[in-house]
């Protein structure tokens, strides 16, 4: 169960032929409400692709009735012409859902649309519309759907990736799910990150909103798997309000970052030519802002990366990329820190610690904690090793 | 020539037995004078190891009249040990040197220390002062005995870098010379940049110190191979003035420019597993320092290095990483770029432009060319493709 988890959602995952390759490459989710609230969170990268422009302005007003994502074209450095697909497609499918025997009137400001794939070519606008009415027929709340929609927006990514929790609470259950994409880059264009996740809490725009920001930050924006921001990195959040049970605040923003926070863990984990999966804790630091800025810098490093590959507890390359953290982000002393890696502190108070021997770093999880004892703070990043599959994938195999 | 090419200046190059190997790995440069000029720039990074500090301090005052370099050690992270080790191998040094036959007294706050190689171990001590003896035994002001020099600097260098320049003017011919070593990193240490240049000119030391400082900010500071920066780096510029001949500052500044940024260029060319030399020019920025921030972050970018490496001329991997410049740092129009690569404008004013078929990328050298068309500073960075050699050097061979 992923996005048709919660109560008034149903989705669908079908071929639409964006993709060369013949798989799936379309994906929508519907809200059928009672609400119709969504919220989002998008790259701040200052290239952005023009999917992200038009879904930014319409989520704005914290509504939406639809999301519709495909692989294969990213609709990135398209120009104008970019951005009028973006509105077509989202007019589009709210006149195909609004002519369904029933429906309610969906208006193109309420479609909010994802793109991930080649940059630089505009997508094939007859063969996404096509593919978008495909899916409407197909559209379903079964476990099936909501796998198919998973499997549809897929780039690089070895396998689908989904999660979602159910909530008991005095005033009766509700649900949160979600779907994820994204494990690195895809010549010449990029696997962006895109991610849906639905609930039938009862919330306002506004919760929504704070509730997924307050994820976002402490969840995928820690995610460092290789440096690269793309330009159409997105994540939705839209409720339906149909468990009829409204959630306080504290529970809703705990439930969006675990499954967020699971979702982020799972693109790690398929991260392109990982053999290891990276935790760097930064502790004992003033802010958590701080903690958050050393172990970013220390995942950045090429070098830290290509030793867990080796299985080398390289704690010198921890030290080294840890004093590039500039003094006013970071306050701390060199000669107070201590680096532990899986559990063995190998560096101590600046010195040698324990013998290096004793970590095993056999484990795909692979845990760095460095503790600067120098304030009570502490933020984790995530990121991969750095192996000769990376390199394969975005070197050899080019267009 | 290099370091001797100067007038006033010995070096030598040894085998003391730091190295497994068995290969040189310890090099001495003295400067006869008549003067005893010196300037020195050094890491940024806040852990610094114990010869960078005990070398800063030494400079600090102008002068200098011998530096000693080893590699296969780099007394990184070794404590109050470090410490007392770096200050032991000047003063003993200074010591040797003061009792040669006919020699003048040396200080050792005269004496200049560098290190490169493992970090974390203590040095041998032992194993080190005699070979600074026997090293002082084979001081001489030969090509031969400069080549020596650079040699024993290297770690997983491939091939010793050193570049001279003779300059005739109105008042005289004076020379410039040098030595460099660094391409990446070398398990568990840190393949550091180490670099000594000497000159026969007649210069203050303030003279000296602001042509070293203006030539590393626009050359070696220049530089991102794997973006990890050492403990160790350090530029020295000894002044002899042996030629009798004082140049102009202009003069000064352009010819240490002019060395240091051949030096630093052959730095690129033998980057850990390179197969690409990438020079990043940013140009209309609205200051060199925007044009520099903007050419280093796509300098960065794993995910062009590696297209790089696949001959693939993926102007997206460039505008994506352009992106992530904050606003403030360099403003510019995404919709008004132009990126050509190896001379073909593939993306024009934020478009598709010229066939990237046309773009040739077999030759080693890559030039990657992005016009901002937002003011009239212009700066470049130099980098290397990311490949399977730097994965195998930096994971495969540890530990």
């Amino acid at each position: 169960m992923s996005v048709t988890a919660a109560k008034g959602f149903r989705a669908a995952g079908v071929v639409a032929g964006l993709k060369e390759s013949g798989k799936p490459d379309l994906a929508l989710v519907v809200n059928d409400g009672p609400l119709d609230v969504a919220a989002g969170v998008f790259t701040t990268n200052r290239v952005v692709a023009a999917p992200v422009v038009w879904s930014r302005n319409a989520v704005a007003d914290g509504t939406a009735r639809a999301v519709i994502l495909n692989s294969g074209s990213a609709n990135a450095c398209t120009g104008e012409r970019g951005a009028t697909d973006a509105r077509a497609t989202a007019e589009y499918l709210a006149g195909v859902l609004s002519s369904q025997p029933g429906a309610a009137p969906v208006d193109g400001t309420d479609v909010l649309v994802c793109s991930t794939g080649v940059i630089g070519a505009p997508i094939d606008m007859p063969v996404l519309l096509a593919g978008a009415s495909a899916a409407v027929a197909a559209l379903d709340a079964s476990a099936e759907a909501a796998h198919r929609a998973a499997t549809a927006i897929m780039t690089t990514d070895t396998v689908s990736k989904e999660d979602a929790l159910s909530l008991e609470g005095p005033a009766g259950t509700w649900s949160l799910g979600g779907m994820i994409k994204g494990v690195g880059m895809l010549a010449p264009g990029m696997a962006t990150m895109l991610c849906v996740l639905t609930t039938d809490a009862v919330v306002t725009a506004d919760d929504a909103r704070a509730a997924l920001v307050a994820a976002a930050a402490r969840t995928v924006n820690r995610i460092n798997s290789d440096g690269c921001m793309s330009t159409n990195d997105t994540v939705l959040l839209l409720a339906s309000g149909g468990s009829g049970v409204a959630p306080e605040q504290e529970e809703l923003d705990d439930a969006v970052a675990e499954v967020l926070g699971r979702l982020g863990r799972r693109l790690v984990a398929d991260a392109e030519g990982a053999t290891h999966d990276i935790a760097i804790t930064v502790s004992g630091a003033v802010s958590e802002e701080a903690a958050e800025a050393a172990a970013r810098t220390v995942s950045a490093s090429n070098l830290l990366k290509c030793a867990v590959a080796g299985n080398d507890p390289n704690w010198g390359r921890v030290l080294s990329q840890l004093g590039t953290v500039p003094e006013e982000v970071c306050p701390f002393d060199a000669e107070e820190v201590d680096v532990a890696v899986n559990g063995v502190t190998i560096f101590r108070h600046g010195g040698l610690g324990e013998d290096r021997g004793l970590v095993d770093m056999t484990p795909r999880e692979t845990r760095i904690d460095i503790a600067l004892h120098h304030g009570a703070a502490e933020a984790t990043v995530w990121t991969n090793d750095l192996t000769h599959g990376y390199v394969t994938i975005n070197a050899d195999y080019t267009t």
